[in-house]
């Protein structure tokens, strides 16, 4: 594809993506979508053959924010001076990545969506939050491995830290959106607590 | 009201419910309800002013399942033979609740309308999750005073208590809907192992 070609795309997606979170799926129009980009209609279908196409591309995007957290992991772990250190760390910037408005609003909208997109759902469940939950349980195997954890089902342990750093401002955010109130300081703040709950329960005194 | 009245009344409730559950706000129309319900149109109307009245109405009706776990909390602690066995009789009963269909339905309905209906969904929120973490809270206030646990911050542990038995399960169902898969000795045990996480933070040895 020539960078021209990749440009448009990228305008098209872009669009696509305002407009869907905007005004959800029923509501955008691939017409919308062209007048937005700046393209022509035939342009829009010559890169994605459907309306449902362009949302599934979009929506996976999101493993790509995933991805990138998931490959922070160990270098934060081995990198940090001490393991509660390292564990903050993490839990700060996962809680900072989940809770990035962009993220959230393309969360609500595939959660409002899963009954006309099964598929799509599903493969975003795996792709962002079991993705993400596969990579931590496969960081504390190796830390229990190592004697600096105590952890006998590393998966269920991953869901207790992710759901003890995400459970609260997550559910908050997907009810009042942007209004959820939470600062930086605070979403930090709950970061920290929830990595003292989790070595409570799983360190290695 | 007389009987035949509120009969009615619930029938227009009922189905509603059903038919807003299965094809969302904008896919139903008060003929679609009255036509279910077996009722005029006019009658429909005699009950509620419109239809944003009516699925406010049965949002709300979520509300009620709260209050009914809310009131067994002092109860279920004070009657268990220990601390450990009160919280997960607790642990147990608030999971089973928050994963029944119906409500798993109404929850994934109010965060879909959440931008059309931002006060509803506030409403929502501070009913249901935040209604039942407040009463988590007073209790293990009173735990703590009573030396049972080691609580600084109450409302902090009762995210932390609700998250470690919800965020896995209810997160799944969000994306999976009724297809999450886990049965319903899965979600005892890992009602139980959120306890163990809890009672290891914030038990008092």
């Amino acid at each position: 594809m020539d960078s021209r070609s990749a440009l448009k795309r990228q305008a098209i997606m872009d669009a696509a993506t305002k407009l869907f979170l905007a005004s959800g799926y029923q509501g955008t129009s691939m017409d919308d979508i062209a007048a937005l980009a700046g393209v022509s209609k035939q342009t829009v279908y010559k890169n994605f053959a459907d309306k449902q196409r362009l949302f599934s591309d979009i929506v996976l995007g999101a493993a790509a924010r995933a991805d990138d957290f998931v490959r922070l992991l160990p270098g934060v772990l081995a990198e940090a001076r001490d393991l509660e250190a390292g564990l903050r760390t993490l839990a700060r910037r996962y809680l900072a990545t989940v809770m990035q408005p962009p993220l959230l609003r393309l969360r609500r909208l595939v959660v409002s969506e899963a009954d006309r997109f099964p598929d799509l759902a599903r493969e975003y469940y795996k792709l962002v939050p079991e993705h993400v939950m596969g990579a931590l349980a496969a960081q504390f195997a190796v830390l229990a491995d190592a004697g600096r954890l105590r952890v006998d089902d590393p998966l269920l342990a991953a869901s207790h830290f992710a759901f003890l750093i995400l459970g609260l401002p997550l559910d908050k955010a997907m009810f009042l959106g942007a209004d959820h109130g939470l600062t930086a300081p605070e979403l930090d703040r709950l970061a920290d607590a929830a990595v003292s709950v989790f070595l409570a329960a799983y360190g290695n005194p």
